[in-house]
């Protein structure tokens, strides 16, 4: 038996020498070479993690070296506080909720939010009215919530004290949220920017602005994009009047890495030294081998002439879709055979980070993998899910489904019963019916159409669901 | 202007080449260099970072070399499930009370238990019964709380669903806690062990016993003595029916270090492989090099025979008490000067935790030091701090106060009004008032005598404290 085979496998995985156009940013280290103090950081990783000693401050009492850094923090992306967050952006999601809302406010947010939104909501027991996504039918894209969605739900909700929004989402698209976040301020709501996969937005003006600015709360994922360990995040905060300085200490260990640390202190230096050139050299770069790889008219690395109006896409990222009938999971494994590691795999395509440490090589390497690419080996069953029209009703808030009692019961009895959890159709992997919502007879229908098809639907488990025991009010 | 100063300072910092007698256990990497492939994670540890790819499996829904790893964890400690942790034992405390309890349960809680616990139990909205510590007036020690003090909170406790313990606390002191647990299950009470400090417990004779087969919930912060990195804790559980897995995802990143992860599968096999016999000799080592070092008859090592009965103290860790009228704090900051990092200074003494990796050497730089120290440096002011026999009454619960606005007000101006935050002495470190707690007239005496004679008391600043402006059940 492996005796560590969690570190066995890590190592084995290093030996592979993959290109990683998956996360992290530092692309396996390499992206801290940039200059000779990353350099000498990445090279001594090993030798550097060290408890909170004299000159090396406190993160949550900071006054020395940790207080400065996260001021050149707060000066570069021009917002009014600054925090490291070691826990992800799960740790500033969390944050930026509880220090936002109080228990029992009333939130709009996206149907399709991160999981630690989901969770913030049900620990603050929140409110939720929900705002749909929209979906392009063509590719089996989705977009983030357009200006009427949000605005539709604005009109539904009782009293709504803020909203959530994801900028970008995880295919990189992004729309003219400024106008929509300065207009819902001016209403006295809170704005929360989930812009887990933007730390690199605003170094150039080829990419889309970052909200730090503007919005209450900015949630960014530092280790996604830019050369930080995972885990590493930047919280950017407006909101003076809040305890957050509270609530992040709460939701982060007394232990935190100073690796970590480190690294956002290096990232955030490396945008401010280098980002602009790198960046701009990234962009001049992956839209040349775009339009080449586009040019084979075998997959499509999406553009913004691909998106209806009004949407963009981060150019640093390569959102690639197949045609209809063929699998973004098989081709995932097949890049992974000819060792590029991808970020992630949707039903109809695969997502690629592209970094500046990674060169013309690496996207060479993507053009000459798609070119031999014999697409019969990627063909797929072709799926579709009938969204209804009609939404499904709430019943139960997310957390009075956490506190409820659940049945596990057959999907074709759940008719008029309440889901417990999240229930998923992929593609595209928008939630068909939330939690705290009631299974109608629609939902049923084209649920029970597409698993005959044989698509997987999350929440769904050889037919059984999982429901609420208790009904509305009744939550334990 | 430094552009990346706390990278800068990391850097520094490893260039004074200190002997590493804090956390963490891997010691600046030393620790990991046990076997080949410990010194191979180390050297390499830059170039490792990764995501979530395919063969690495997912913290979040283990089903592979996670699964495995956490398996050979749970066989090791005995436990029935057991959890890798990336956000500290912090991450772990927060898990186990809301796994164990719900809103408005009443638990036994330290009066000076870790930070974590305290804000674990704000946002469950528990009520708290708190239990004391003992004092021991000569070294200013305090010890954990003795069984009379834990029966005590239980007989003034309405209806307790649990409670939470630390051990051993900061010092490494221990006592007969195996027989209290069994005791208050049998009583039906949920017990939380916070075994931060006693991660390497068990693996030897000479070493106390760990309880993460007795407790219902154990969290050990691994990179405090074992090889792994900082951050990285276990969470142990043998309650069966809880909802652990939801809270313990729910307070942890989704993009979780594997350097850390990988770091904790190490640190088990280490305890598992080479544990008894590293320890065995760390003990005997250590046990040695006390006796020479007390019998300088400088500063005195605390031994089982220096506590009253019923205690015992961590074999592998020094913790130093100097005589009356010297100064922690000094020696501290003296060690360091001898190129000693300790872990922490108290008041009257400075805890130093031993390493496996460091061998004789470090023991003897650790004699060398005291040898050749001047006492006279340390010279300080003697403090001491009158308790009052009648704990102050609690008005509000901790989760009330957060709630609460607050007032900061003249510390003498005080009276009947009640704290915001814990009011603490130092010397010795122990809450006088807690949170929700109303400020008497004996409080506000000791506490005066205290200041005057120039004492430190966290929870006043400039003679003026922080209270809530609202009486009880008016919180907002």
């Amino acid at each position: 038996m492996n005796k560590v085979p969690l570190l066995k496998a890590l190592l084995d995985y290093h030996t592979e020498e993959n290109l990683i156009l998956s996360m992290p940013g530092n692309k396996c280290g390499l992206a801290f070479k940039r200059d000779e103090i990353g350099k000498i950081f990445e090279e001594n990783l090993g030798r550097l993690d060290i408890t909170e000693v004299d000159p090396l401050d406190n993160l949550h009492h900071p006054e020395g070296v940790i207080k400065e850094a996260q001021n050149l923090l707060r000066d570069y992306y021009k917002s009014k506080k600054a925090f490291f967050v070691v826990n992800g952006s799960t740790g500033g999601n969390l944050t930026a909720v509880f220090s936002a809302f109080k228990e029992g406010d009333e939130v709009l947010v996206e149907r399709n939010c991160h999981r630690s939104i989901y969770n913030a909501l049900m620990l603050r027991k929140l409110k939720v009215t929900y705002i749909e996504p929209v979906i392009i039918e063509e590719g089996s894209l989705f977009l983030p919530p357009d200006k009427n969605n949000i605005y539709n739900a604005l009109s539904k909700a009782n009293s709504p004290k803020g909203i959530i929004l994801t900028y970008p989402n995880y295919f990189g698209i992004t729309y003219n949220i400024e106008e929509i976040i300065t207009d819902l301020k001016g209403k006295g709501l809170k704005v929360i920017i989930d812009e887990a996969h933007g730390a690199h937005f605003g170094v150039c003006e080829d990419l889309p602005r970052n909200m730090c600015e503007l919005a209450d709360y900015t949630v960014i994922s530092a280790h996604k994009t830019l050369p930080a360990l995972t885990g590493g995040a930047y919280l950017l905060v407006n909101d003076e009047n809040s305890n957050v300085e509270f609530y992040l200490s709460t939701f982060t260990t007394t232990s935190p890495s100073y690796l970590v640390m480190a690294s956002l202190d290096y990232a955030r230096n490396y945008l401010q030294e280098y980002g602009k050139e790198d960046y701009e050299s990234l962009i001049h770069n992956a839209d040349l081998k775009r339009e080449e790889i586009n040019s084979l008219n075998k997959v499509r690395i999406v553009t913004k002439e691909d998106l209806p109006d009004g949407y963009d896409i981060d150019r640093t990222r390569y959102t690639i879709v197949l045609p209809k009938g063929y699998s973004g999971y098989k081709f995932l494994d097949y890049l992974r055979g000819e060792k590029i590691q991808g970020e992630m795999a949707f039903p109809s395509g695969v997502v690629l980070i592209l970094s500046y440490s990674q060169g013309l090589d690496a996207l060479d390497k993507v053009h000459q993998a798609v070119d031999k690419l014999d697409m019969e080996i990627l063909k797929e069953k072709e799926w579709k899910f009938n969204y209804s029209n009609s939404l499904p009703i709430k019943a139960l808030e997310p957390y009075e489904v956490l506190e409820a009692e659940s049945e596990n019961i057959g999907f074709n009895n759940s008719l008029g019963r309440i889901a417990k959890e999240n229930i998923v159709p992929y593609p595209p992997g928008i939630p068909s019916i939330c939690l705290g919502e009631i299974i109608n007879e629609e939902s049923i229908a084209a649920i029970d159409e597409f698993l005959e098809q044989g698509g997987t639907v999350l929440g769904i488990n050889e037919g059984r669901v999982l429901v609420c025991v208790r009904g509305k009010g009744e939550s334990n």
